[in-house]
């Protein structure tokens, strides 16, 4: 009789169930469910920076795409029993810290806070939190650069101190009610498993160590003084945090009696650790060492992984390096570009070149691919959102340059699409300065699967065959893999890897003509990307960039 | 009785008869005419950088604008005699080069080279000639640098020896049939006059002063050592071509016989030296010292006159400092961007952002017009066409830079607007340092009157107040100023322009606030204007756009 595990992944805007045999990683049924609150699941306010999410949807989200999922499967299989699942997995995105009490129960779930934004759960793109941001780095630089060193040297707005610091300063009523603050990736599992109390949660090694410089190296979280540094109520916070984080290996426990009656799955099932979604990407894509996990949608997640006895330098740039972060025994390493899928939306979307009909995706992409590399004389940057590999500079902007009188709306798009490849080069050469070889890019997701046309520019341009998992929901997947291994199904993640994992038969190799022309091209794309990204040389334009930002928010009241 | 003159303006695609009354310079009748040769008037090869013109286009506009025109005030005012008419001015485009034969007659019309593209008119706007410019420049800068001093430092290849000398390597039997070349501005002044006979041929200091490095100081056009060095066969053209040059406040002669019963007009009134249609606008919009002349159009010509008596420097990068090529007395400056409409068009039609309906220029005008400067966080050069002045550099392209992921067209449509208005004040502030004060500004033409808010942003950026030329045919009126002069109307230009010219009562003065945002823009601007188009300082990024051209010509095999 056939075993499955299911893998639970938590979009920005949904939940999906996949329910997979764990012999052969095949996918047979699936559900989907976008959260009720906010606008597709994200709460809003007046701040254009503030992202929320309510954690009910979560819960709920659980529960009706695990049912469905069964329901699919028995269906299309009437000996199907839910008892044949062995095991759960649980990915979402992050960092999404949520507030808790001392039960471990959100504070959004409080009647008193229920309208409060601040007791939501954080979700990873809220930027409110740009100034803790910078804070967080300046003191982190001066008394302990080694946190700095393991996170690109930057600590972002998108990350967990950064959002706890804020709401301590901004919303002290809410901060002094949470006991403390959980990653959705802990809270989920640990809610599964009837384990959210804070005394009995457990934590995942990818949040802690990606977004809150968690290193069992430093003894766990960022040390007390440290965060007393900061603020003194943030000292308070750090004797409720957690000091051991755990892989995705290991069960955080076994599916609670009220969630298996809620779900009809057997009670008692290990549910694996949780894990960020780009990470369980690249676990249900097949990461091993030299394979670069490209995770391709409206931004990228870049990962790749090193065995943990290997050398390994501090790359700068990067957005971490977390030992057992992705797969146990290795070393993770995470990078990625702030908009990849979003500057192509944004192009088709706000500018609607040629109108509708002719500035779809498609419409352009036909023209596009027909136009030879170089031959428009156009060069972008694809910064309209910024840079987080390796320049970690939020404060940067689009830049499109070799515009003529007869330049075409396909001619800038393939330059956009092309200024992103680029990007994806950069990373790659950075990682390879550090002697991280990159020899091939397995990458997945809409974009990859619907537009061969993006493939090749990839392949051209960063000179790597490029490659498609073979699953569609590898995310989902990886989070499924997971749980095979906690249900003792395989002796480890890559042996799990081996058996349900794999990629698609097409590959893109480079074209030598194409990859010669975007030889010429990458190097006028690094004179620009040095010229207004870095100070490294005289004459630099880096305070371009900069000032326009500075004299937009003036024009517009201050805001930024 | 009421007295007249007309001006006849040859423009690229058509030609303008205006009647207008010596008292006052009211424009009582005109007509207007498209050549018909060719696309709009252009004769076209499958070399995109040809563009020619038939002679017999000129002679028959003559004819058929001057009767229709005459047509329409008799038709308007009973009374009205074409014995009134007392005065004729010609204004054409230029440099427009043709070959003529030993009688004046153009080699178009000899049945042996009736088909020749080359045996025709040379449009300003060919560009046939990239080559022949480059060495004409290369050899003045070794041995006659006083040539280039008075024209920007760089002899253009829309420029009459460029023209000829093309000619005389790609096309020897043109070149060998000619007996020498005119300008279109001196041949049609000649042809009504019965002057164009080689020997009986008089030219105007406008067309020979500014395309063709006549100067009165060196004798007249470049001398013949210089001209034989380029090719011995220009040498000896040096011969047939004129040592004098004569202002437009004198007659070529008075109409002939021919053309008198050709319109209708009377026998031996007096035909005014040929102007270019831009430095006519000029005397058509007032000039004077102090008022810079814009005539804004698909590209702008920018024009200042100095009193011939005051102390000026050779100013880098100016297309021409001629003395009595606008008015007489003065000495005539002449600058100009190489796109400004063209740029506004080219996003409109061939970016078409929004699709028709909310792409149109006046749809990205309201939204447009409703933007705080520097609100759009962009900023744009305006070099799509490359930079006339002062950089003057064909090998220039477009830049803009700041795009977010929010940004929207009419964002970029104001920052495309405000990149000209940029590129109008680095002309202005060349000028100014070199002591020719720039007070006001007076444009005319369809950009101007149809857009106030172009007109708002031009004088916010300038910090100067915005005015309009009362007429809205400037050209034409300011060849019909010229043949009131002639006719003895008044003693000189100035006197005529008091009389017959004028401005519109609407001024577009700065507003403060505007103009302290553009002045942090502005600084933006030269940081890229300098960083993208000079190797001023080290680290520029010169090489960009010049390299990303290069590719583009080995991308598209070849072709630049």
């Amino acid at each position: 009789m056939a075993r499955y595990t299911i893998g639970l992944d938590y979009g920005t805007n949904s939940v999906r169930a996949i329910l997979v045999n764990v012999a052969n990683g095949k996918e047979v049924a699936s559900a989907t469910w976008t959260y009720p609150h906010g606008k597709e699941g994200i709460l809003l306010s007046d701040d254009p920076n503030l992202a929320r999410q309510h954690p009910a949807d979560y819960l709920k989200g659980a529960e009706t795409t695990i049912k469905r999922a069964l329901g699919v499967a028995k269906r299309s299989n009437q000996t199907f029993k839910p008892d044949q699942v062995i095991g759960l997995g649980v990915d979402t995105t992050g960092s999404t810290p949520l507030p808790v009490d001392r039960k471990g129960q959100p504070l959004a779930f409080d009647s008193r806070f229920e309208k409060d934004l601040d007791a939501m759960a954080w979700l990873w793109k809220d930027h409110t939190s740009i100034d803790e941001a910078i804070e967080i780095t300046d003191l982190a630089r001066k008394m302990r650069p080694q946190y700095l060193a393991k996170c690109g040297g930057i600590y972002s707005s998108e990350w967990f101190f950064s959002k706890i610091l804020h709401c301590l300063r901004t919303n002290p009523k809410v901060f002094s009610a949470a006991y403390t603050w959980v990653e959705a990736a802990d809270w989920i599992p640990a809610v599964l498993t009837g384990t959210e109390a804070p005394e009995d949660l457990k934590i995942c090694v990818c949040a802690a160590g990606h977004k809150a410089m968690f290193n069992a190296e430093w003894g766990g979280y960022p040390d007390e003084k440290f965060l007393t540094r900061l603020d003194p109520k943030l000292g308070d916070l750090h004797t409720r945090l957690k000091t051991r984080a755990q892989a995705i290996d290991k069960p955080v426990g076994g599916l609670c009696k009220t969630w298996a009656s809620k779900t009809g799955l057997r009670e008692g099932i290990p549910v694996a650790a949780g894990v960020f979604d780009a990470h369980a990407g690249a676990v249900g894509s097949g990461i091993q060492p030299g394979m670069l996990v490209k995770i391709l949608g409206t931004s990228t997640c870049d990962m790749m992984i090193v065995p943990a006895d290997q050398r390994l330098a501090d790359i700068p740039g990067l957005c971490g390096i977390v030992k057992g972060s992705i797969v146990p025994g290795f070393v993770g390493l995470e990078a990625g570009q702030s908009a990849v899928g979003d500057i192509f939306n944004w192009y088709v979307d706000y500018i609607c070149p040629g109108g509708k009909r002719t500035g779809s995706h498609t419409a352009l992409t036909n023209q596009a691919e027909k136009l030879a590399p170089g031959a428009s004389g156009l060069l972008a940057l694809d910064w309209n959102n910024g840079n987080r590999t390796v320049l970690v500079d939020p404060r940067l902007s689009g830049l499109l340059i070799g515009q003529s009188l007869h330049t075409t709306p396909a001619e800038i798009y393939r330059a956009l699409i092309e200024a992103t490849a680029f990007g994806a080069l950069t990373i790659i050469n950075r990682l390879e300065q550090y002697h991280v070889k990159v020899d091939r890019i397995v990458t997945g997701g809409g974009i990859a699967e619907k537009n061969p046309m993006v493939m090749q520019i990839y392949a051209d341009v960063t000179n790597r065959p490029m490659m498609l998992s073979r699953s569609s929901q590898t995310c989902a997947l990886g989070a499924a893999v997971a749980a095979a291994v906690c249900a003792g199904e395989y002796p480890d993640i890559p042996a799990a890897q081996e058996a349900m994992t794999g990629l698609k038969s097409k590959v893109y190799d480079p074209n030598p003509a194409a990859v010669e022309v975007y030889g010429k091209l990458y190097k006028l794309y690094r004179q620009l990307h040095d010229a207004f990204g870095t100070t490294a040389w005289k004459g630099s334009c880096f305070n371009v960039m900069k000032d326009l930002l500075a004299i937009r928010a003036e024009a517009r009241g201050g805001a930024t």
